[in-house]
């Protein structure tokens, strides 16, 4: 947002900023409430008492987000220019690192018989037989080529595999008959550029089933989704803010990775990433912190979960605020109403405390509450790193 | 709005959705009181207590739409990008149906004596002479120059042409000396594209006068206006939802007939227009249904009668809302406040009431309540229909 002036206006100070984001916090009624209306939050009513409310919309009106455009958005990314390819988020969610100019794909372990694809899931091998498999694929495979790659196992039958060379393009088409009966389909590449990246692939492909030629049922290799990382300005460039991301789930941690935090790994609870902010609030000006259940809860449809889930979500609140950070931040990535079960593209409430945020009527971190009296109205995800910089003062002034 | 990833995002389903649009239903105060705030909606009240509200500008902040950009945006296009030129609208408010790649021209009678035009409107003949000598027209010119014509007339010494053919292109000097005594001016091309275009309507203009020499006053015609109909995505194309348009007047017909939608013939009232609504409910997905009179009385600047209209608006509710569609809005296509007597810029309350639509605090369909307690916030006309087909479940998430 604002990029063609936002390198002339971003400066630097000794501000501290934290960005709680509870995974699909917002919801929207249930014989009138919503799970943020019923949950009791004294900690939160204290400081939204305090604080501006508004509304965000993740990704535009109506629209409904993934995890990456949810988070791309509220890190101040245009998550339709910056969109994130299916391999890149394979690699992501499998924990693994993805940086700027890598060639991510996603795979899928086959069976191959007399020249012929018989099960495009080889079975659905169980993950720690694909954990087996990938180790033995490591073991016996130092490159492509030439060309550095990661591969993980992800879940049952499927991994991802980052290949590291910036020459490699996206635009290559699925190595994937897409049924079975069929010869293997080499990848094809959809434009000059994209070739290397299809040779490679191809070559990936032969390797693995050389590699894995005495096993059953998987003795071969799909691969689909072939995605460039996108092209991200890292975050401590475009803002000049350090940052780290403390998260437990792979996705996240590789969100954060993605546009340049640091991301420690480890951690297991709310209370473990708290410690980590607390032992690590000196060394960042920017600490995105991750909370899962929130969404989880939503997802299965639990009303009282998510309730629950914002209750924790509140108790953990004075521990965080006692570290005195400039600016607090929380809000949500989406929104994942449990009548729903699924993110949704309802608006999102964000609630910003600090110095110099103006106190408005808003008594609560509810829906309801922002939009009955936020001061921030309904805003793009994207203004609210702008509201960050801001607060934190950050910006200088534009135009004379 | 998001048209670069709209596409990959449609998704169909059984639900069905209505549009209601009161004309010019938003107003501005008269001594602190709109004309919904005056009016006794208690249907309206009670569908507003168990929805969400917001406000929409219809084109953009301060900008006052006609009849043609209000619709455009409530259906979800740019009315910006789709511009509807003056022989489009004339042709659509005739009655006329304009499709892609048609070229629609305004012509005026008038009156040529010894090679000059004496009187530009042909002495104001009454609409009945218009009609009766479009008719001789129609009898005597089959087509022009091979490509075929619809003409009709319209108020007074008006009527307006719509070419049936793709290879027309507007940019043409309308063909009128703007005062009298001067010869006739013929259409000139702006550039070598609608040089086929220009010389057209100049032989239109030939055979209506040669057709007309024995005529008095009205023996010639001025055309002005050349137009081509909007390049717009039909809207069944658009949004994978068959839609019909269910209006009285031939502007709001031909603004849906222009987007793709049906429009049936022949309905006077609104009560016929809620029987056909009844009659075809099964068969579409969308209904689009215009109440005009909000907006005449609003013209007329007669605040009493509008709040009337707006209570026979009211009134009609219970038995649209009986067929229990999946998604119901309310809206205007722009505000007509009777202190103005014209169209304006203000904002316009919408109503969405839906399944999975928040209930926020607003308890009445008026600008101050969805001002003051709106979910919706202060939205572009455009996000209507993307709240729309997100609260239809037709629009899968974006992104993983």
């Amino acid at each position: 947002m604002f990029d063609e002036i936002l390198p002339d206006l971003i400066q630097k100070n000794d501000t501290k900023a934290v960005f709680l984001v509870a995974d699909g916090v917002g919801g929207t009624t249930v014989n009138g409430r919503t799970e943020l209306d019923a949950a009791k939050t004294p900690n939160l009513d204290a400081l939204a008492s305090k604080s501006s409310l508004g509304l965000h919309y993740p990704v535009g009106y109506g629209l409904t987000p993934g995890s990456g455009p949810g988070h791309l958005g509220l890190f101040g990314y245009d998550p339709i220019k910056c969109q994130i390819g299916r391999g890149i988020l394979e690699a992501l969610g499998s924990g693994m690192t993805v940086r700027r100019g890598d060639l991510a794909v996603r795979g899928n372990f086959a069976t191959i018989e007399n020249g012929l694809i018989t099960d495009r899931r080889a079975g659905r091998i169980p993950t720690e037989k694909c954990i087996e498999l990938v180790a033995e694929i490591r073991e016996n495979i130092a490159d492509i080529d030439g060309i550095e790659f990661d591969i993980k196992a992800a879940r049952d039958y499927r991994f991802a595999v980052v290949f590291h060379d910036a020459s490699l393009k996206d635009g290559v088409d699925d190595a994937d008959p897409q049924q079975t009966g069929l010869p293997p389909l080499p990848a094809k590449a959809k434009h000059p550029d994209s070739e290397k990246s299809a040779a490679i692939i191809n070559r990936f492909i032969d390797e693995v089933t050389r590699v894995l030629a005495d096993e059953r049922p998987a003795n071969t290799c799909l691969m689909r989704g072939a995605a460039n990382s996108p092209d991200i300005s890292p975050f401590e460039e475009k803002y000049g803010m350090s940052a780290q991301g403390i998260a437990v789930y792979p996705m996240y941690k590789g969100l954060a990775k993605l546009v340049g935090m640091e991301v420690p790994d480890g951690l297991q609870t709310l209370e473990e990433e708290i410690e980590r902010l607390h032992a690590t609030f000196a060394d960042f000006d920017f600490h995105f912190l991750h909370f899962k259940y929130t969404d989880s809860a939503g997802e299965d449809g639990d009303f009282d979960r998510k309730v629950a889930m914002i209750e924790k979500f509140d108790a953990a609140l004075p521990s965080i605020l006692e570290l005195e950070p400039d600016v607090v931040v929380i809000t949500g990535d989406h929104s994942t109403p449990s009548s729903l079960k699924l993110h949704s593209w309802h608006p999102v409430p964000v609630l910003l405390h600090g110095k110099f945020a103006f106190e408005d009527d808003a008594k609560r971190f509810t829906e309801r509450d922002a939009a009955n009296f936020g001061i921030l109205g309904h805003i793009p995800a994207q203004a609210i790193m702008m509201n960050i910089l801001a607060n934190c003062g950050r910006l200088a002034k534009f135009g004379a």
